[in-house]
């Protein structure tokens, strides 16, 4: 039976549940995107604008899904919208170099210290692809070593969760999956033991702020020790900054922990709002792309690389990190919205912990913690009332009916444009998705 | 020491040849796709239109890299632009469910037969990944039957060629390559016994009109008998029609062949010029996709998926596909062209024959054929000076001097905008070029 929430949910989108009647005959799942799914059925999003986007029943939202974090600068940027609307004018594909992809490539390179090369690819996915490939052409090895619930795109290897989760490992054959070494996080005598024991290791990559954006974070002193061991092994190391880069700082993780890798995978901010990826790295990595005649270079076509729209709408976003302060007031809010679910928590007694790397902010229910380094200790997440998803589900939900689109009341992605009007909203708005939740008993 | 022909291109493009300074220092190769690499370097494109396109120079061609074959419809077509300003205004990525995904794909559904369901990706690589996925997943099976030359992204597995191209297969490690069986295609019983020979064989998949866009022809015969071995050994059949979609048939090549897979990956057309692609397929294969109480459901995120301007001007481009005649006019201008370049060798006794399925039309230097069963006979292609690269870089840059951008005078891609007289124009420099070739002792 429905909860009073999920009645609220339905009862104020007729349209978006028959729009879903349409969507569940040509998707599986009725759907675009595994986090697209939600019961009793998603909301289809009309437009947005700056930090707000709208429904096609008019509901209004504060936006946190931010894009799956593309969208630093907020919905509909004027000058990202002039930018497109000029390009797309003089064509879109004109299967050729641009002077747009070295404008684009200019712009990363003023950011970011480690990017002497760069080659662009369609998505994040893409970009870890390569980098992983990357990885074993240079040493010459097979395996490469990955963290626990690490995410680096969905590609076959990947995807590896050493079982961790069957659902990203179902498909994809054991060969494949055993060229990938999964272990735990933070604990360097675990890494170092797996290279003593394993001569085939091309490296090591990782979210360098933790796991899915930070939700597991990492002590920046183990991302010193892993540069200082791959340098050590003379494996590479691999930092994925597709949800990182040019938000947590204007040149990435690599600059906010202050560790340079070898190569690095980058996407979403990285487009402007427009699909994008790409890899960088240290010159001698990247030559493994180059066929000269001393070298076989590895193979790498796609017909949207370096595509011209997104160059434009990247060159133009990058630009603007590089001359605002963009950063700091995502950045800022992010903060502002962390503390106002920490102090909403106390107040209404419930275990759990709001955190985050400035723009990135994540709610972690059903744990006792006073920070990062005491979620770091705790020796597993074992569901229970509060950190389960059902409960998450429902205050999502509520925050939704309330004007909040964040991600399951779990994970907050701040943009440029929110106002500090907008967290306050958001905070009020988790305190009344609390006691709703405790009045019909989800809590 | 240049030849004529290179000394005219690089004195016609100075502004292309400081450019491609500035590029060097930025990509591998200077440039952001293998196929952009070129000796002395590459031109930049400013903008296109139609059937032309323009370099930074000032250069006017009528271009046939035709998008890397996205473009069907002609470049910056007034209805693409149109539909693309009036999206991107209203937001390009809100993360959540649109009216566009749905009918862009219904769009899909109106021409493709098989296409039950959907499943949008960032790119073709991305989309014959996630069917190699499907195919796994649905039969619990490791391998993969894949054609020599096929073409199927640049994904690990779909990147094996059994050792014909070690750049292909650089970087990605054997157990991969292990899990893809090679063979030539147009000869089923070879087909049947290594069905027969390993009991592991989840599918086959291939470019249905043969490899490379049809370059290496297949007997659509093959293709009928691959169905039925598929159906009767209860593996999964899949089109790759990445390039074939939309494009030889407006339902691809499974309506020009009559045959229906049971899953085919799409892309370039896909998108009306926007990045983009998909899955689709029966029912039964994609609900693979599906997490259930019943079933697992493949994993798949992606934070392009189904991007909204892409869904826009792709719904705008299979609309126009499947209510003019474009798919006609690109494949008349083709067959015109055909003739011309088979007239053009025939008078000047070149070695050669011009060929292709509708708007994808192939030059083939240094063999004696009259027809593509000719092509499919022939026992293999070894190079002498007529079939060489070197010959068809000096027949490229002599065809780029006269305006014409092909591929390498090997490969010209057809669109609804190129005229009878781009085809005349272009079929006059063929016969150009070659007598340059021969003047400068290029063959």
């Amino acid at each position: 039976m429905a909860t009073p929430i999920e009645k609220k949910y339905t009862d104020s989108r007729p349209n978006s549940q028959k729009k879903y009647q349409s969507s569940e005959k040509l998707f599986p799942n009725g759907v675009t995107h595994d986090a697209r799914m939600m019961k009793p059925f998603p909301y289809y999003i009309s437009h947005a604008e700056g930090s707000k986007k709208w429904d096609i029943d008019g509901n209004e939202y504060v936006d946190y899904k931010s894009g799956h974090g593309a969208m630093l600068l907020g919905h509909a940027h004027p000058e990202i919208i002039k930018v497109v609307n000029e390009t797309i004018a003089k064509g879109s594909l004109p299967g050729a170099s641009t002077e747009l992809e070295v404008a684009w490539a200019q712009a990363i390179k003023n950011l970011v210290p480690s990017a002497e090369k760069i080659r662009f690819t369609s998505s994040g996915t893409e970009a870890d692809m390569m980098g992983m490939r990357i990885m074993r052409a240079y040493t010459g090895k097979d395996k490469i070593i990955k963290f626990e619930h690490h995410f680096h795109g969905w590609s076959d290897g990947a995807s590896a969760t050493g079982g961790v989760d069957a659902n990203w490992e179902y498909g994809i054959p054991k060969q494949v999956l055993d060229t990938m070494v999964i272990i735990p996080p933070n604990d360097i005598s675990i890494v170092e033991s797996t290279l003593e024991n394993d001569n085939n290791i091309a490296g090591i990559m990782l979210e360098p702020t933790g796991a899915h954006m930070g939700q597991y974070p990492i002590r920046p002193s183990f991302v010193k020790e892993l540069r200082e061991l791959c340098t050590k092994k003379n494996i590479v190391l691999m930092f994925d900054e597709v949800v990182t880069g040019f938000r947590v700082a204007r040149g990435g993780a690599e600059e906010y922990i202050g560790v340079k890798p070898d190569i690095s995978s980058w996407a979403k901010v990285l487009g402007g709002g427009l699909p994008g990826g790409c890899v960088t790295g240290q010159a001698q990595f990247m030559e493994i792309l180059e066929k000269t005649p001393e070298s076989k270079g590895m193979y790498h076509p796609g017909t949207f690389n370096a595509y011209p729209i997104s160059a434009a709408a990247g060159a133009k976003a990058l630009t603007i990190v590089k001359n605002t302060n963009v950063n700091e007031i995502a950045a800022e809010r992010g903060q502002q919205l962390v503390t106002g679910i920490n102090n909403v928590l106390t107040k209404l007694e419930v275990p759990g912990y709001a955190y985050g790397q400035d723009s990135l902010v994540h709610l972690k229910l059903g744990v006792e913690a006073n920070s990062v380094e005491d979620l770091i200790n705790m020796p597993s997440d074992e569901p229970n009332v509060f950190n389960s998803g059902a409960l998450n589900h429902q205050l999502g939900l509520s925050l939704l009916n309330q004007g909040i689109d964040s991600w399951s009341a779990s994970r907050f992605i701040m943009m440029a444009s929110h106002t500090e009007e907008d967290v306050n909203k958001t905070i009020s708005a988790m305190e009344n998705a609390f006691i709703e939740a405790r009045e019909q008993g989800s809590m």
